[in-house]
């Protein structure tokens, strides 16, 4: 299987319903190896992945995360994202997340790294976590809401107190494909030099 | 110029020193749209970025460096990691990153993004930025050292209060080829179900 690295890139997209089918352990293996290829502070790999399939487990996880978005999510995005955002989000948020075969649940140990390098080393790891996903014509997202409840997380998954949760992403073969993700052009958000001197005066 | 997306991974290191050919326009357009293909939440893409090749605004960054690493870090360091790799990071701290003939700050506007979503928005973007480099032969490394400077980044690149800088990453062609990085195998880190029960047990 190969696929080339700029179309991985510009192809990653937040998937939000999943078909039923299983995923592989191999397509897990490959997509939790690259996700250990990412820096991270000191190289201290702080790393620890819970690879969640069991139907009770997803049915929580899907709870927790209907739970944030009924309890704040919704009405804080309403006033922030378009219509159409909304009403995608909301159907992941309600149901479409859950039904994901399987979530992975990016967890950083505080006793390998640094509480203050938890971010800069493990999204970056989860960034690769999702291209690789993309790479295997899997479909995933990167969620963080169902973090704030850390006490469930850490019940349902046993975690030590030195592990916690930063990130949950649901993971399957797409329910459907998605086009390209919608973004500014770099230019519009890019300086030379300093802030203000844009990158297109002088191209 | 094609590049294999999981070569492009498994390749990824952190390079501290650079040769002093320029990088091209067209490499930093590249790297930097590849960034904007990371998700961010809301899709706020929160990122600012400033190409830095003037030589004082790069020296002033490598002082800062050199100052972060002298004033602690070093210190911070000693008894954490391999005598091997404390004398690959003194290099680039004292004046492997400052040889490199780019960098780029990447930077959060806060107005567009929340603050506490600026961490889980702006590595995956940064992420996509090393990984671009790496699959256009470009040297990289992920560096937050400089970031404790915010007063002094401010200062020296213009950001208004909202834009907050999160990471310096010096860009450059190679001083020599790198080898695959060191990383533990994923199952190590791997758990079925719950934290304790290793991939490994039923594979």
């Amino acid at each position: 299987m190969s696929a080339e690295f700029f179309e991985v890139v510009r192809h990653q997209r937040a998937h939000r319903s999943f078909a039923a089918t299983p995923v592989d352990d191999d397509d897990i293996a490959a997509v939790l190896t690259a996700a250990t290829y990412a820096p991270s502070a000191e190289n201290r790999q702080p790393w620890e992945f819970i690879v969640v399939r069991e139907t009770s487990a997803r049915a929580a996880l899907g709870d927790l995360m209907r739970r944030a978005w009924d309890s704040g999510g919704r009405t804080f995005s309403e006033s922030r994202v378009s219509p159409k955002m909304l009403a995608d989000v909301e159907r992941g948020m309600t149901g479409g997340f859950a039904g994901a075969p399987v979530f992975i649940v990016a967890c950083a140990d505080t006793e390998r790294g640094l509480e203050q390098t938890v971010a800069s080393s493990m999204f970056p790891a989860i960034q690769n976590l999702l291209l690789a996903a993309t790479a295997r014509g899997l479909g995933s997202a990167l969620t963080t809401i169902a973090v704030g409840f850390r006490a469930e997380l850490t019940t349902l998954f046993a975690l030590p107190p030195h592990v916690i949760p930063v990130a949950v992403v649901p993971l399957g073969h797409p329910a459907r494909p998605l086009g390209p993700p919608r973004r500014d052009a770099f230019a519009a958000h890019t300086h030379r030099d300093r802030y203000g001197e844009r990158w297109s005066a002088s191209t």
